[in-house]
């Protein structure tokens, strides 16, 4: 015991962020309904982590690692929102939602999984649009079997099911102070984390033994959850990367990227870096010094007005000027909050004006040598005297450790 | 680093689970096709982590945590599967599955996320019963949105959707003995990182550092992830056994519970333990006491033959003689596998016959004192010869730390 308390005495704390007010989530619910408005919703349910917990507050590490109970989340554009629930939530409930009007049935019981109250509940909405939103669009998840989604749109009928997704993109794509807060406590968590990379990685380690070790360091620092912790290693570079560790060994020569979504109270960071463990070699310094420069013109170019295509041109042509193949993640950069990608995508296609509260990835990534990639990220966040980052921004030249 | 790799070394390594060999998949695959065929399917998609994981192989971290891209794998009843995924996830899908047809997008493209392409694989399938199966059922979560799906739907007509959660249910309720090596290997890591809970949880230390410590533990002896830690700290007892941890401080006089779902190679363990700071007084552990009775009883419960229903009774059998109420959890144990909460639910409801292969958790809980609730837990598999523990069973009395 006393070994693993020196080690973490040696971990830098940063302040827990704050508890969210009850302003906080009142200002959620009034955005929401404005939304409603203005998307035609006479209300609308949520079932997904992401939503759920965004609106209701309800904070719960069971429903989400646990398929056999739906939890659904009722907010009428007028009127008292409601939770209907499995009877054993109700207590965890209380203790970490503002909703009080809660209804509960003795879960599991897949014949019928609350979906009789639920549509009881949806009944009484004040009916203006004739129109209830679910979660239908692009990027979510429903949190509930498709059949009973199915059933409930029947049980509720005339009133029409629609797409609630355009409401909570609208939402969540503007963060609040508070939310900020947690997303830049958790890129502390991973900066410094980061930081001790280099000798926490060893040649001899497994790539597995190495996602293990940076997730338990990342813990230790006051992450709460690491979900993500994707490893590439090879000898001048590696050739995906999302791919899972695998068994292979890091050996001199390698270069080793880690990208990692790491959780704080609701919250994700999403970054990674590249630390070369002898000499890299030219190919590779060149593309991280191109990937560096794409980088800051990326952050440069996250500003309110500018569209994440935007985003992605000025990252884009630093790298085409110099004749660089990108890479083939299909964007460079995206959202950041709630989830570990969200709307909106740093792609040519995507308009999406950056507002003041965005959280954005800057990501360029580029292709080079036999079928090599090589990646940066960075977290910041668009306010309107300009971009600020999040994560401690990364070394112009590669971490190189002398092996 | 010498400090934290002294701890390292005295946590005990056990031998990893070997790969799962083509003839595991080969086997699934011919499963499948029978129940497809009682079913009267084509063909099936899975979108889902666990149901496309099992079906193809493909292991990957990125999928689960980026819901911008959806992955489908596609297994007809006759003829070839097919692997339907973004771009950035071709070598990793080779890498990983034994499916070797791959059509790929440039994802992300949210007007079409490789709809057309899917449509186009589904309409080769040879068609007998006119039906395709997609995840509709009880305790499935759909990997893509729903509006995407219902727009699939019309492109594959005439060819109808039907549920295919009966065929996944069925293929996954009897695990390989590859299978159960998973999940025996981190049901031994968490018997070992439970074993030190007593030593590893402190007073003064809060519900949040404890779940990291313990959390961080796990990982350093070789689980992959931990996605869930309940605990429970209380005076005499705790309250709810599903909470997520708080800034509560462990105190004298507590009974701490942690109740956790560790993966190892894409399988869970799922059990819990208690332990008591002080006495934990005599309501708590005669309560202790029975639900360790209940849990034996469970155990020997869980033969082939005998229903989930059968192994509930037996267990509320110990808490009802001795007149205490059951907990609010619905269920007395599950299913175990892929998900930390699958098929079956030991309750009066379900007559799920058990069979050898199968992996459940014993988790009774019992109501007393005033609401406060305690639950064991312990993990098995059904063989011919009886039940085997995966867990290594809790003690008969609850730990006491001297306080």
């Amino acid at each position: 015991m006393a070994a693993s308390r020196t080690a973490s005495a040696a971990r830098t704390r940063h302040r827990e962020a704050a508890e969210f007010t009850p302003a906080e989530f009142a200002g959620r619910v009034e955005r929401a309904r404005r939304l409603m408005t203005e998307q035609r919703l006479d209300g609308l349910m949520v079932t997904s982590e992401a939503n759920l917990e965004y609106l209701s507050g309800f904070t719960t590490q069971f429903a989400w690692n646990s398929p056999t109970r739906p939890w659904y989340f009722v907010l009428p554009r007028e009127g008292e929102a409601a939770a209907v629930i499995p009877e054993i939530g109700a207590g965890n409930w209380r203790a970490t939602s503002w909703c009080r009007d809660i209804a509960t049935w003795p879960s599991p019981t897949p014949e019928n999984e609350g979906l009789d109250l639920l549509a009881g509940r949806i009944a009484r909405i004040p009916r203006r649009f004739g129109r209830f939103g679910v979660e239908l669009g692009a990027e979510s998840r429903l949190g509930m079997p498709v059949a009973d989604l199915l059933r409930l749109r029947e049980l509720i009928q005339p009133v029409e099911t629609a797409d609630c997704i355009p409401v909570l993109r609208a939402l969540r794509f503007v963060k609040s102070p508070a939310e900020i807060a947690r997303i830049r406590h958790i890129c502390r968590i991973a900066s410094d984390a980061f930081d001790r990379l280099p000798r926490l990685a060893r040649i001899g380690d497994s790539e597995k033994e190495i996602c293990r070790k940076f997730a338990a360091d990342l813990l230790l620092r006051g992450a709460d959850k690491v979900p993500y912790t994707s490893i590439g290693t090879g000898k001048g570079g590696y050739s995906s990367i999302i791919m899972g560790p695998t068994g292979r060994r890091l050996a001199r020569g390698d270069i080793l990227l880690i990208d990692t979504g790491a959780r704080y109270a609701g919250y994700f960071c999403d970054f990674d870096r590249n630390v070369a463990y002898g000499d890299p070699g030219d190919a590779a310094k060149r593309i991280h010094d191109l990937l560096w420069r794409a980088t800051e013109a990326g952050i440069r170019a996250a500003v309110p007005g500018n569209t994440a295509a935007q985003v992605f041109h000025a990252q884009a042509k630093v790298l085409e000027d110099a004749g660089i193949a990108l890479g083939n993640v299909g964007r460079f950069g995206h959202g950041l909050g709630k989830a570990m990608t969200e709307h909106p995508s740093n792609k040519p296609i995507d308009r999406t004006v950056i507002e003041p509260g965005a959280v954005l990835t800057i990501e360029p990534s580029a292709m080079y040598g036999d079928g090599k990639i090589l990646v940066h990220e960075e977290n910041l966040v668009v306010t309107e005297d300009g971009p600020k980052l999040l994560s401690r921004r990364a070394p112009r030249e590669m971490p190189v450790v002398r092996v």
